[in-house]
């Protein structure tokens, strides 16, 4: 199990804490994260409801910390032709909803990197304030998620477009 | 039941027909309408695949009529913040998987007026070639669908922005 | 397309009419069906909440006819090993909101050949009042479904086990 | 966030750790209650597939304790009449693909006390070992969960019922 000991390792080496989408409802460790001072990137749950996203950001606002960056990574529904099924209407909504930033993850949130472009402009144009994004020199050599890995080439595109989506509207 | 008699009485006073998410498995409907000359806008039922999706143009398709444009309109999963959630990765997947153009209907796929315009553009940016929209003088006085139905002046800020997003890329 | 002239021959040579879980929402053939005298068999969609359809039997019902059964057969989730998830809850809840029969169909809302015998047990003691099962002499050469199809020796256990199931509370 | 000192403190005072469907993909919990030799209860997680649910038993099974008992209590999906999908399927798949015992939890499977004795019974016909129930002499002034909660008289007759269908096949 993680422990404050965990928590502070962690903490002396890396910028910002991400709480996978298992640890979403992992409630003491949203408590403690909140007692830190930094920022702590909170994905969805893949079972989440919207207002139980945003509960669970609260679990690590009201413990002190306020630089919560919440991240869509995608739920999990009947169709199987991607991972997940990314759900952008939640990122529209939790602007709404909430004050914090929202980022997306389209590598995990399609599992298909010829998804990833596509998507990663549909989040921009939703109202995403970033994006997470697996890059690899070589994905098909990654040991991990090459499937859903875009090549640095295809993230300085991404990134190009993105700016141009972001000054719309 | 609908039956030829019917197809034909809309054919004379429409240009497109309209098939609504409960028909997009009503093989008999499909087949007839591959039999018409008429353009025919296929929504995507809301426990469909991409690939039965896909299947159910085939029908049309094979009985001789080519004029298809796919429409996502949302599924139906565990999330009830919106009326639908919206797939927008089975937007950017048909566009690899089929030669159609594919149109969104943020109207139905959220229900809610206020992210109608995010996924407008959200649905763009994805790779739609069009967007089925519902819009009212007067939202509010509306016989149906009112919650998720824009005005005018909303529209023409739609389609500005979607204009940029669309040179994108 | 299903026409009354349809509705009339398969009438003429059957003792019920069975309403697949594609045509639950097919209003105006339910609407037709109110007006036959026969019994008509109403599966659920796939995508149906229970009071949808419920609903749908009321349009047989309205139109005329009260010989109506319900038939669960398993809804669509993301859940893969089964072909559906049988959803026995709504039979139990169905024959709380309806005064209706509730037939459970364990081999299509399983798949699985091997699952057949237990759900149809679990079906009874849910509450069913019946099920349609599918039964070949030679499950491996039947023509369709083949791996959802049990022995009539299995069929005859399955009968003895649901008269005992049935018999308690 | 649990810790060591936690496991070891509850196991002092109880006979069995249950583990919650919140941490079914808490793998390091997993991991050290493998570790102890008391019976684990492990939930299933909403979104779960089968094959997840297994595999986390085997996180305790392969850290040396095969002490473990599987518990079905629902899944997520669209249906809202019940608080969750109680998945009676993946207990009788459960007993196919797994040596371990299968608990089902009705209560909290459907959230509605009137469906608590119908889901016991077919949860047993399915082929369940043994059920959790939520009991108490008052419901309505139990301080959580009273409306999916049974009075010790429903009990009674729950269990008598079982045992007749726990004699059948």
């Amino acid at each position: 199990m993680i422990d404050s000991a965990d928590i502070k390792l962690v903490g002396e080496h890396t910028d910002i804490y991400q709480v996978g989408m298992r640890n979403m409802r992992n409630y003491t460790l949203l408590a403690e994260l909140g007692k830190t001072g930094k920022p702590v990137l909170l994905k969805r749950g893949d079972s989440a409801k919207l207002e139980e996203w945003l509960a669970a950001a609260d679990y690590i606002y009201r413990n002190g910390n306020e630089n919560i960056i919440l991240c869509e990574r995608g739920i999990r529904t009947f169709e199987d032709y991607t991972r997940n099924t990314l759900d952008l209407a939640a990122v529209a909504a939790a602007r709404n909803e909430s004050c914090l930033p929202i980022f997306v993850d389209p590598s995990h949130g399609t599992g298909r990197v010829e998804l990833v472009r596509p998507m990663s402009l549909a989040s921009i144009a939703a109202g995403a304030s970033g994006l997470l994004l697996e890059v690899h020199f070589d994905p098909q050599k990654a040991w991990s998620d090459g499937k859903q890995t875009v090549t640095p080439a295809v993230l300085k595109k991404i990134i190009d477009d993105c700016r141009h989506i972001a000054g719309v509207g």
